[in-house]
């Protein structure tokens, strides 16, 4: 085993301090969100900083990097309060990880990486019509981070659209059958394969697969 | 493609929503956490939202379940300023979840659920001896989201461990060959395959796989 100190650590060229600190956070959630500006611009981009926050309502959030860093999605939320996540598939991956680049703010993301925006009935942000898992959030509470201008976007699920043939007769979603991929650091993405799923832990009574 | 209004969804039996949302926010990063309380009762707790938040300085993030669902961790962090990030991987997994488990205050996690406590100089709490990949941090600043009384703890790493082989030329970490492991939902455990890492996208040039 290695030891590095933060201090050593801070001495390293940006871009190599930026993937190791980046990947030390481990794997991440990978997905698109979708929003419309004020003027009609639809804008899709890829965020792996995805929080479960709870179950009942569905608060789901989000790490934004600082504001002149990541733009558009924060103020499209911010002027519409409503916008879509989108689970990210294997077959897909490529545009999704063009999403990244700086398109200006005039441009339509969708088109620029190849994706198709699908409207749904009453929901007033894009969906990615490649996505089999994919909700709209209605705004709720936007936190900053004063230690380095990043924000915490929480919002509450309000319509869901799912590949029904995921869930399992207990709920829980099997996400990587339809190729939802995982984030790693800035540029990597990972397929899965599962491992086990766990009973519920008690003390004294050792936790079994339960398949 | 099956669509659910949300208002469907709350009327649903609490551990079949529970699964239902927990997983449609995606894989999760699965670490354990280590602490120690003032009486020097140490403690590991099972953690899935960890969020990235910048690269210089270090700070990262854990989402934290209210106090009274999850409360010996925060108060450790809370009374002694310190904790460890410690990556699961696929060998002590079982062991990782059986954290989970509604130990009292005054059990050793560790030994209750066979992990080794391991302590390195002049740092206050305790790491996973299991794991090869790991880190101290120091807390900064614990923030509250009054949506649902939980919690995003933020704090700066400072001491980093790590089994140097899996550290690619530009810092990237293949956090996958050590055994690292992503969760889903509340029980659920994966291995990945490194799919493709992209170059870094520019508008007009599309992305390409750099390995």
């Amino acid at each position: 085993m290695k030891h590095f100190a933060i201090e050593e650590v801070n001495t390293w060229q940006r871009h190599y301090r930026t993937n190791f600190i980046n990947c030390l956070s481990g794997f991440k959630s990978a997905m698109l969100i979708g929003t419309v500006s004020n003027n009609r611009q639809t804008n899709a981009a890829v965020f792996s900083n995805i929080v479960h926050i709870g179950a009942n309502p569905a608060p789901v959030g989000f790490m934004n990097r600082p504001r002149q860093a990541a733009p558009h999605t924060i103020a499209n939320i911010e002027s519409t309060g409503v916008y879509t996540m989108n689970h990210i598939h294997t077959s897909f991956v490529q545009q999704a990880h063009q999403t990244s680049a700086k398109y200006a703010e005039d441009e339509n993301e969708f088109e620029k990486v190849g994706l198709i925006a699908e409207w749904k009935a009453n929901i007033a942000a894009p969906f990615v019509a490649e996505s089999k898992i994919k909700y709209a959030v209605q705004l709720v509470e936007i936190i900053p981070v004063k230690h380095n201008e990043t924000f915490l976007v929480i919002g509450r699920v309000t319509n869901i659209f799912i590949d029904e043939t995921i869930i399992d007769k207990d709920g829980y979603l099997h996400i990587d059958t339809v190729g939802s991929v995982v984030a790693l650091g800035i540029d990597g993405y990972y397929e899965t394969h599962l491992s086990a799923r766990y009973s519920y832990a008690k003390p004294g009574i050792p936790t079994e697969k339960i398949n």
